[in-house]
Order: structure tokens, then sequence, then C-alpha cells
């Protein structure tokens, strides 16, 4: 089933029942932008997360993991930018709990029902301090306006990342909204980046759980800035019930729908990520199909979206094929050079492995010169087929990276 | 068996009866540098050889594999940069054979007793006319003096990288000389590498298959400039048994002293490989130990030797070893967060996982402003160990290689 569902602008607050807001706590060294978001629902939420597959893991991921076992809802998420809360040891931990608590006093919640999360430099603590001295201000601002929230929770973003979906589920009106993070450290399996999914339809948290851990992997999972993956990745779906429908599963009748306006959703999110991606100037899709296996696929795909060379070759604007041809080949991916065809917005590069050479070289350059584009790549082995989106590696991305944190 | 060998001056010339000489064919588009070069041994001389693992692989690479299966010794190698041949079709195993030929007619030999080798652009085919003009010049050029032909094999390399080695067997003096090129492309399992090793030493061609293995593993496999890994790589050994010593093989004596000379010279040309990488500014040593197996051992060292955020971080003088967390993290190899302890030049950065923050900040900044200093990663699991060879990533890099082609 794939309806096409049109992103509206719209945030974590579009749903019903969703309040957020914003304050500058001075995490971030500047302190010049708000560093703190907060993000509550009126009523108890269906929770579901997908977090990092990393093995150093945040104290905030190692937080949310470990009360998303016991806990099925939620009501509330504080966000930190500036600040990883990531190898800080056993006191991560216990700040990591802290904001919790910090958080759910000032909203006279259960601790247990609120959702923790960080992003920002590795290793230092956190100043719980400044963050439990924000907190009264924080939710004195909470309000439906998510702007302020969805630019909080940005480091070397450029841009606020949010969309909202519309959809009908029983006769009712749900709406899904987010916002997120990214930047650098994007890559398959996440990256240093944050999602937060909220919506008004009801839904059982067992079905949300697996709706969410599908919609991520056709999206968060399909982007690659840097190939560097984070201690922090997390992405969190909060459900509240206000639209009033049947709550959702895979037995219900609208189910198939709500499954694909969450996809398009986080996809449209992940596709922003990817055009903000750091030093990015171009939003390159790689496709690969004739597989002759699905990790075939995924692999040819990857090592061609994370080549550094094939990267850098984009961001010159040089339709160098040859570099895409020789990660082909160290990819790990069955391949038959001879079979192997390659078009640039469907201006073929590459016939049973050979170039074309001087006879395409003009419209390929044209094509590169795009700031958008398709790199198509046809193996001649099978049916398994893998899409996936990154960007061009610029000067600018080494020159970000190389000041990050001094 | 650890003996110290002195790296001296000297190329593929330094051992008795190797001539070599280079000459400017026009293969280069700027044509304003030698891109064509010969070596030739003056009597018969055992052959091994080691070619990239990459699944596309270059004409000039199929055409040596096939040969050393058959053949056990041959006289000489001839080498052009500016283009690869790979990507090339039928078409380009043709015109690898026919540089074989033109060589070999030039130097009356038979047409199997010569080796070839492409470095540069792939998917454009040689321009033969010109590299058949050039032969007579060429073969008229041989000397014993191996410089023009160790820069005539460059391509975005800024310095000819040669090194020599002396021993004795039976107790005959014995020279090892070598020369290579690298630059972009560099990682483990080779890269856009080409390195050839000469010897006058007498020895066993299976034997010398081994050794020169068993030698690539420990130095051109052991290093990493982008993660890249080209279609063209290869590793030349000729033997001609000049020196008169008893054929070598692992029943010599003198074998161990002949692969740890081997072992010497070739890591002394990685580390120079490393050392001119694209855009490079520090030369980095990965040394991981302490993981529960090799394998483990390996990928925890290649994380952080590959990853785009650690080279960036170096290249900027900013010892963010949360980077380097995360990187071990997302490595495969079993880690505990707890155990991990970091060192840079022995200044400690990780206990026990966690930071030790702002305590060594200025320590570690001082070692980051190193031209060359050593990452040590200690896990604390088992006792595997793995050392590789790095540089930093500088906008440089970028730069290089977004206008490699055009």
């Amino acid at each position: 089933m794939k309806t096409a569902f049109a992103i509206e602008a719209g945030s974590t607050t579009a749903p019903l029942g969703f309040r957020a807001a914003a304050f500058r706590a001075g995490i971030k060294e500047s302190r010049t932008r708000d560093d703190l978001a907060l993000l509550v629902s009126d009523v108890s939420a269906a929770a579901a997360g997908v977090f990092t597959t990393n093995r150093v893991q945040a104290a905030p991921v190692r937080y949310c993991r470990r009360l998303l076992v016991r806990q099925t809802h939620v009501r509330a998420v504080l966000i930190n930018a500036g600040n990883a809360n990531a190898c800080t040891g056993p006191q991560g931990d216990r700040d990591a709990a802290k904001m919790a608590r910090a958080a759910s006093r000032s909203l006279r919640l259960p601790h247990n029902e609120v959702l923790v999360c960080s992003t920002g430099t590795i290793g230092i603590p956190l100043p719980m301090p400044r963050i439990e001295a924000a907190m009264p201000a924080l939710v004195a601002r909470l309000s439906r306006d998510g702007t302020a929230a969805a630019n909080a929770i940005l480091t070397t973003d450029k841009v606020a990342k949010t969309g909202a979906v519309r959809l009908t589920a029983d006769g009712k009106d749900i709406v899904i909204g987010g916002m997120a993070k990214g930047s650098g450290m994007i890559a398959p399996n996440m990256a240093t980046m944050l999602a937060f999914i909220t919506t008004d339809a009801a839904a059982r948290p067992a079905a949300l759980r697996r709706a969410l851990r599908r919609a991520t992997q056709l999206s968060f999972n399909r982007i690659t800035v840097d190939g560097d993956e984070s201690t922090n990745d997390t992405v969190l779906l909060l459900a509240n019930g206000m639209a009033g429908n049947r709550p959702l599963d895979e037995r219900h009748p609208d189910w198939p729908r709500f499954q694909a306006a969450l996809n398009a959703l986080t996809l449209d999110l992940a596709k922003k990520i990817v055009r903000d991606g750091e030093g990015a100037t171009k939003f390159v899709t790689v496709r690969v199909c004739g597989a002759a296996s699905p990790v075939d696929a995924q692999r040819a795909a990857r090592a061609v979206a994370q080549s550094l060379l094939v990267k850098t070759s984009w961001f010159g604007g040089d339709p160098n094929w040859g570099r895409l041809m020789a990660a082909l080949g160290y990819s790990g991916a069955r391949i038959a050079e001879e079979r192997i065809e390659i078009r640039f917005d469907g201006q073929a590069a590459v016939r049973r492995g050979r170039a074309l050479g001087a006879a395409t070289a003009e419209e390929l350059a044209a094509v590169l010169r795009r700031p958008e584009f398709v790199v198509e790549i046809r193996l001649g082995l099978g049916s398994a087929a893998c899409e996936l989106y990154t960007c061009d590696c610029s000067e600018e991305y080494v020159r970000i990276n190389a000041e990050y944190m001094t």
C-alpha cells in the first residue's frame, strides 16, 4: 500500500494535546541559543523508542531504554543540546535520572513518565544546576507552538527539521507531527540524530513499537552523511489518543494507512537531515537494483554512499563513476563487472561495466551541477534493491568538524 | 626475531643487476611530467605479486595475476601513471597485453617476461600509440639510477617514496630496494598504491610469494588514508639472485633475516605513503591492545583510523576522544565501555571509559599539535593487538579529490 502523504508545515505540536517549550539554559558553550527543549502531552501517551546500535551508549539512551522496558506510557520528553552526556560514567547515569526528576517535579508528574535525550559534545558532565534552574521557566513557556523546541535541539544544523501529516482512522482526523536534528555523524543505523514524533492517534504500545521500528528502517537508517554512528541516536514516538479513534494495531483496518503516513513523515525528516548535512551542497539518491540479495543491495549502496572519494567528486561536480565502480568492487556485494550499468538522473555513464567516456561526459557534468540527482546502479544479478540518501563532502565539512569542539 | 634494519637512500636500482628509466609519453593530462617507467633486471628474476582484493580489477592487475600463475620468473615491469586502465572492458585487457608486448619487443624479451601496472583515472582507454611510440626512448634511458622511475609512477603524490635495506645471507651482501606510489584511496587491503621491490638475493619463487604476502600484511595492509580501496593496487617483488647466495626459502638459516628486512622496507614505504596522504598534515599511529581477539583488535583500530569525524578532529588539533569512543562503539569489536583506556602519546584521555576532561585538556591539545603521535587504546578484554598507520583529514584532501579529474 503506497499512499502519497503530503508533508505539511507543523511540528510535534501539530497533533492535539501536545505542547512544547524551549529555553537557553547555558549548556552550549556559545550560550547564545536555546539548548533545552521540553515536549509534553496533556494526557498519558503510548511511547515507543528506537536507539543507536553503537555499543558505547550515552546515559540518556540507557535511561530511556530501561524505562521503556517497564513503561508503556509517558507524558513528557526533556531534551538538551550542547552536551551528549556520553562517556560520563555513573555520574552520567545519575544526571540522566536527575534530568527526568527535575522535569517531572516541575510538571508534577511521576518521574518515570519523563524521557530524556541529549546531544552535543561527548565526555563532559552535564551542567546539572543550570538544567535544574531552567526547569520552571521552561515549563512556563509550554505552548502549542513547537518552533522554538525544534530549534533548541539543533547543534551544527543550519535549519530546524519539522513536518506533519494528516490521515483519518475510524473517520477521525489524525495528525502525526515531528521534529529532528542531525547534521554530522549521520550514517545508516542512525547517527547523531534525534527525532521526536507525536500523534493524537490512539495506538497499542506494542504495535506502535513495531511501526516505529519499520518506519526508522525505511528512513533514518537509509541516510548517511559521513558514515559515523553516534552514541546518542534516538527516535521517540508518542501517541496520546486524543483523536478518539479505536486503538490502532495491525488488525485495525486503518493500520496500513497509519504506517504509511508515519513512514512518509520519518522519510521526510530523514531527507531534511541529509539536505542539512554538514557542509552538504548536493542531495544524492543512491539507488541500487538488480542485486543478488537484499544484503548485497545494501552493501553496494552503502559503499557508494559512504565513499569519501565518491562524495568529494560529487562536490567537485565531477562524474567520477570510476571511483563508484571501485566502491562497488570493495563493497563486499556480489558483482559481475561486465554487467554493471550506472546512470546519473537517467544519463548513462557505464554500460556493461565500461565507461561511455567522452561520449557522455558533458551530459554527465550537467547532471552533476544539479543540487539534487539520482545515481542508479544496476548490478544485473538479481532483483534485490536498496535506496540510500546522502550528500556530497565539501571542504566546509572538514572545516566544521575540525573546529567543532575547540 | 626483531632486527632493526636501517632504511637507506636507494630505490629499485639499489640491488645488483636492476636498471630503471622514465619518460614523458603524454598519458597524464598535464603532459608536463614523466608518466611511463620501466624496471628491468639484467637476468631472469623470481617474481611475486600481491594484488587488490577489490572485485573490480584493472586490466593490468588481471594481466599480472594470470601471468604469475604460469610464470615464476620475469625480466621487466612497465608502469604508467595518469590512466588506470580500469573499467575499460576487453579493450583494456588487449591494451595491457599490448603494453607488455611493446616493452618485450623493445627489450628483445619473450613477452611473457614483462609485467605491467597502471595507475590514474579509471575508465578511459589507454593512449596506446603514445605508449608504443615511447618505448625506444624509454629503453634507451635505462640506467642504474632509479630516481626518475620513482617519480614517474606518482599521481597526486607530492614526493617519491623510495628506500633500501642491506643484509647478508650465506656471507653475501644482499640489497633490497623499493619504490612506491600512494596518496588517495589508501586503505587496509592496499589502496591506489603501487609498490615495486627488487632484490639481488636468490630466492625460491614460492617462498618469495609467501614472504611478500606476509610483508604486505604487516605494512601496506596496515595503512589507511580515506578508506577507499582501489582497482589497481599491486605490490611486485623481483629477486634476481645476482648476490650469489644459495636460494632463500623457509629452511635457509638466513630466511628470518630476509623476511625481517623485507618487512622493514615495506613498512617504511607504507609509512611514507601515509605521510604523503592527500592533504595529510599529521601522521597518526593507532594502536589497539587488550582486545578479545585479533579480529576485534583490527576492527577497533580500523574504525578509529577510518572515522572521518576522528580524522577531521585531528586536523583541527582537537583531542576529541569522544568521537573515538563512538567509533569504537560502532566498530563491531567487543568492548566494555567502562574498561576502555585511551592515551595520546602516553597522555591519558580516557580512564575506565570516562573522560578525564578539563584535567588533561591542555596536555592533550599539546600532543595534538605534534606532526606525529600515537593513539593508544586499551580495551581491557584480552591480549590481542593491532597497529594501523593513518593521517588526519584536511580541507585540502577534499580540494584535491573534488578537482582530480576535472
